[in-house]
């Protein structure tokens, strides 16, 4: 692809450079050759742009580069362009429209003209996959359940009874959608009683699911994922929570039941949500935190349980010498009783 | 079914309405329709009672509803009466007695005569599969292995050599019993000898365990999971453990191994539990907190690691002030000095 | 087995007993029976030297038994010397070389000679399986995987397009292996763009993986687990990772982008770590912890964030009664008030 293409493409500028070099590839900075374009997002990585055996880089509108011999495109947003050039030069591969032999079909589920459906995979009755959808090996989709246009179902997931799953939307490996949700009253002998968890997951459009995650199905009613949400690996979704759009949440967090996360939230890895609470729009909760209340909008939070992310790190450097503190208050009880001896 | 049908099979009484009111279904205060019964018994929802549209509700037997127009059931325990009515009306599906074509059953399996084995599924050499089992879609039942009567094993469940399932067991997706427990020596050269893991796991009858969970088998011997105890996803057991009775653990718990815990113990979300230790009946532990010695029957404990639930409140209570509190300290240390010098 | 054999194959000497005494077995000491070689490593357990059944024991070279019924093996390190032994009486099972009929192999797959492929597992296009490899039911290779010689691949185990496991690794069920990263940039509308991920994941020789766990994929580049290393159950891996050489990482534990894990590094459970970083050689992180910075070679740290375990130790004891602490401080803040209105 010539630079003027990438550049139009990217929404970038050319600022120094010829616009039909040949680019062939994107690659981070300390590993692209000759051929690729690079990028600089993290000031933290300025001392390697000297050093790049890069042909072309997307820099920020105000960042100097002393280097004559590569391309510089300018964007707004380095990262985000870099992104597009990753995208237009690794392209999803496309369906090879196929239904393997092995693959076990009901005979009521309506499966679109042009799916991929591969080798083990099983489909329940009355399903009904859209086009261009690519269910991998040893998936399981249980009865009841739609799958909008252009998904991608990898191998060994399990999408249970009656589960919606938008459009577009990415499920990865051995990731399990609408189990139980873990529901149980105490009867009178101490024993737990199971409350049934008919209800359903919803996944709308563009949402991304990572490896090994959980969702469970509300007991009654729905847990939604909304458009544009990404959840990452071994995440745990409680019943009849929401997801609100563009959410972000890390591997190894959990949320309890009935939570609502609200939109563009970023919850970062290991973080806990307990139940029945609002997390509201645009909150950040940082790594290995926790909170059992309801967290206003635009906060950014830490700690077990959390709270103001700034108090937090005044909080943990006092924290790294409390051993010490806790002598030096023990040693000034003492003055003063000294003092007060002193006076009497 | 009528009125005074639901309350004799919820062990309710009829405070007020019609004992021949047609009740259709149960659900939740805020999304319960007409036909439905609903429940109180968080008093955090109370106002949420003068606005439901349900035709009954379940309440406790001291709280007043001026609701003419709702039936009453008091119950003691209006939480449990509730799940009553929902496994009332949503009782699980009947088997479908079947074996799918597709699944791959050893020769030397014995099969009970009604059992349904659905697509794909593998059930190894010398297992024997009890009466009512359900076997999902791409489930792996590894060789010797017993499944009690009326189990649910869900698809992509792996079950490993020799493990045993009690009866009505319910075992969620992609969930993993008896693999290999992490046991390795440091040999000569600093490298990981592994130690050979022949044990196996046992679940007793009535246990429940969520999605993507691993159950380690024991080195030698067993890990027992026993009789009643509820486990839920993503949660990680490690080889030797003991589960004591109507134990309950809850999402994204880890234990190391060989500990055992007590009856009726709660584990809340993200608890950690180290090897070797023993937690008592009736603990609670509340959620992302860790322990590393025993637990004595019947306390509270929270925090890493953990203590009295009613000490840690106030010393995270002093935590978030903690940063001023160490410029108190600072200030105090001056002060004393300047006390001090002007005594000179 | 006798005695005399058992010694030499454990590197122990025989200190008392008949050199021809027959050894059937190997088991801790509770429940070690007549027939058995038991040992002693850990101190806690001395009481129990004194009660066990067993034949023979493996004690370090100082410590004193008073039991001239058992026969004593003296080793450097009795734990050692007795995982040698359960090895010896638990070797792995042979594989039975065959191709299950209902395995679906790619025309393209080379697959070596001698090999154990079982019920409806699923290997892709172009893909190497070498000299007696086992893979379980229902596992699922994608295309152009290569699988060394001696290794393992269990049940509903998912191995992405283009990765690489080594020689004698060992894969636990329901393991995704090559799954997408976690990586998106924001565009214009605050929605997320995928980054692709079209990186792999390279495992060297010797390596385990536990049950649940997910390691993802590079971006572009590698994630690599080298030589040796051992992965417990539902672990994160993120992409661009690198585990050095006999690391041992404990369930639960999370590892973000890009961070590199240092050659016999123990992480233990639950713990979390940041991207972009380097935990260096011989660390230790204690559980539960996380680590948002370098870490020096040969540190052992504790805590969220994590800092020095002896000063941490010391910190979370004054943590305990921090609440006391803060009714203190107000206290002297009360008195140095007055002792200084008492000057003026």
């Amino acid at each position: 692809m010539k630079l003027h293409e990438l550049a139009a493409q990217t929404f970038a500028n050319i600022d120094q450079g010829d616009p039909n070099l040949d680019i062939l590839s994107a690659a981070g900075l300390d590993i692209a050759a000759p051929g690729d374009i690079t990028f600089l997002a993290n000031p933290k990585y300025t001392p390697q742009i000297h050093a790049t055996r890069a042909s072309a880089i997307f820099l920020g509108e105000t960042i100097a580069l002393d280097r004559p011999d590569i391309a510089i495109l300018r964007a707004k947003d380095p990262y985000l362009a870099y992104t597009r050039a990753l995208r237009i030069f690794n392209p999803d591969p496309e369906i090879i429209p196929s239904i393997h032999p092995s693959a076990i079909i009901h005979e009521t589920a309506k499966i679109a003209d042009r799916v991929e459906i591969m080798a083990n995979a099983v489909i329940g009755a009355n399903c009904e996959i859209g086009e261009n959808v690519k269910v991998f090996p040893n998936a399981t989709v249980y009865e009841n359940v739609k799958i909008g246009a252009d998904s991608v179902i990898h191998s060994g997931v399990a999408i249970r009874e009656n589960c919606r799953i938008g459009a577009r939307c990415i499920i990865h490996n051995n990731t399990t959608i609408g189990s139980d949700g873990f529901g149980y009253a105490k009867d009178e002998q101490q024993h737990w009683l199971k409350i049934p968890q008919v209800g359903r997951v919803v996944l709308e459009d563009d949402v991304e699911i990572g490896a090994n995650t959980a969702i469970d199905c509300a007991s009654v009613g729905e847990t939604r994922i909304r458009r544009g949400a990404k959840i990452d690996n071994l995440v745990q979704i409680g019943h009849s929570c929401t997801i609100e759009e563009d959410a972000l949440i890390c591997s190894q967090t959990g949320l309890a039941g009935s939570s609502v996360i609200g939109k563009r939230v970023i919850l970062a890895g290991q973080v806990g949500i307990a139940g029945h609470l609002r997390v509201g729009d645009d909150v950040v909760i940082t790594a290995k935190s926790a909170t059992s209340h309801d967290v206003e909008d635009g906060k950014i939070i830490s700690g077990i349980p959390a709270f103001d992310n700034r108090d937090w790190l005044r909080s943990i450097a006092a924290f790294r010498r409390l051993g010490e503190m806790a002598r030096t208050v023990r040693d000034l009880e003492k003055q003063i009783a000294e003092l007060r001896r002193g006076k009497e």
